[in-house]
C-alpha cells in the first residue's frame, strides 16, 4: 500500500512573521546575518554558554535533576542552563543549581569545556560540593536526587555531555590543578 | 566663568527607533527582556564568548596586533574576537589569529577563562604556537608584530585581560595539564 508523501508544511513550524527573519549579508559584513525586513534591525547571533556543575555530597553521591521541560523531558540531567547577562560562569552554575535543585553549592574547579558546534553551544561544567544537604525540585525539574555512582540512571540521562561530565568527574577525583576535559573523540567508524 | 551644563542629549547616542528596544518582563518569564514594541519579538540577550590566543614563535616572542578599530584603536592586543556560530572555541581562536594577523597557529592548551560580567563577556584564551613565521595585518589590525617579553609595549596594551593573559602564559611556561587561569583578584582598597 502506498502512503501519500508527508506534507512538509506539517513537519516544521511555520516561518516567523515578525522580527529578524531574513538571512542576508548586510553592507559592511562578511557573512549572512539575520535581518528584520520591516525595520532593518540586525540580530547578531552568537554561540550560547551553558553553565552547570557536577555536584557531590559528603557520601560521594551525585546530584541529578529529572527534566520537567523539553527537550528530553523526563530524563535526568546535571543542574545546568543558559548563562544570563552580568554574571560570571561560576555564579551562573551556582544559580542554576539553586533554581533547578534548590541546592547551595561550593564550586572548586572547572571540570570540563564541551563544544557542541552543531547547536552553537559551549558548555562550561564545574566541579562542586553540596554545601547543605537540603535539595528540592525547582520549576524546571520533576524531581531531584542524590545518586551513588552505581545507581545513576545511565539509560535515562538526557544528553551525551551529562555522561561525559560524570566520567570526567570520576577521572579527576582527588585531583586539583587539572586541565578541564573536552569532548571525547567521536567513535571510530567500522569498529 | 560659569560654563553651561552639558546637554545630556549630546553625550549619548539617540535611543534606537527600530527593533527590540523596550525592557519589560514578558508573560511567562522571570526577568526583563528586550522586546520590540512593533512586533513583540523578544531578543534574548546572552553573554558573548571572546576566543583568542597567546601565540609564541620558536624564539619565544609573542604575537600582538595593533587595533585598527574601536574600542582602543591604536593599542596592542592579542588576536581574539567574538566566537561565531557553528564553530568550536579552538576553531574560533585559530580563525581570529588568521583574520587579524594572517597567522597559522597550533593550539595546545586552554590558558585562561576571564569573566567580564559588567559587559557580559567570557573570554577563553588558548596557548598556541605559530606554525608558520609568516604573519600579516588583517583588516582589523594596523600592524602585527612578534615581541620579546621585554619589548612588549606594556603601556600601550588595549585591555587588562591582555596583560593578565601574557602573565598567565609566563606563569604556566613549560607546564601542561594545568587549570586555566581566571581573573586576578581586584586590587585591595587602601593599599
Amino acid at each position: 500500500m502506498n502512503t501519500p508523501p508527508a506534507d512538509p508544511a506539517r513537519l516544521s513550524p511555520p516561518p516567523p512573521t515578525n522580527g529578524p527573519r531574513v538571512r542576508m549579508v548586510p553592507p559592511g559584513e562578511d557573512r549572512e546575518r539575520l535581518v528584520c525586513p520591516d525595520c532593518s534591525y540586525i540580530a547578531y547571533e552568537n554561540p550560547k554558554i551553558v553553565v552547570g556543575a557536577v555536584v557531590t555530597d559528603d557520601a560521594g553521591r551525585f546530584l541529578l535533576c529529572r527534566r520537567a521541560i523539553q527537550p528530553r523531558k523526563g530524563f535526568w540531567t546535571l543542574p545546568a542552563g543558559y548563562m544570563e547577562l552580568n554574571e560570571t560562569t561560576e555564579h551562573g552554575a551556582a544559580r542554576e543549581a539553586m533554581e533547578e535543585a534548590g541546592a547551595c553549592i561550593a564550586i572548586d574547579a572547572l571540570l570540563a569545556v564541551y563544544n557542541i558546534p552543531r547547536i552553537s553551544q559551549v558548555q562550561m561544567i564545574y566541579r562542586a560540593r553540596l554545601s547543605d544537604p537540603a535539595i528540592a525540585a525547582g520549576p524546571e525539574s520533576l524531581e531531584v536526587g542524590m545518586f551513588a555512582w552505581k545507581d545513576i540512571p545511565w539509560d535515562e540521562l538526557a544528553f551525551p555531555s551529562v555522561v561525559w561530565a560524570l566520567h570526567e568527574w570520576r577521572e579527576k577525583a582527588g585531583q586539583s590543578g587539572f586541565a578541564p576535559g573536552t569532548n571525547p573523540p567521536p567513535p571510530v567508524e567500522g569498529l
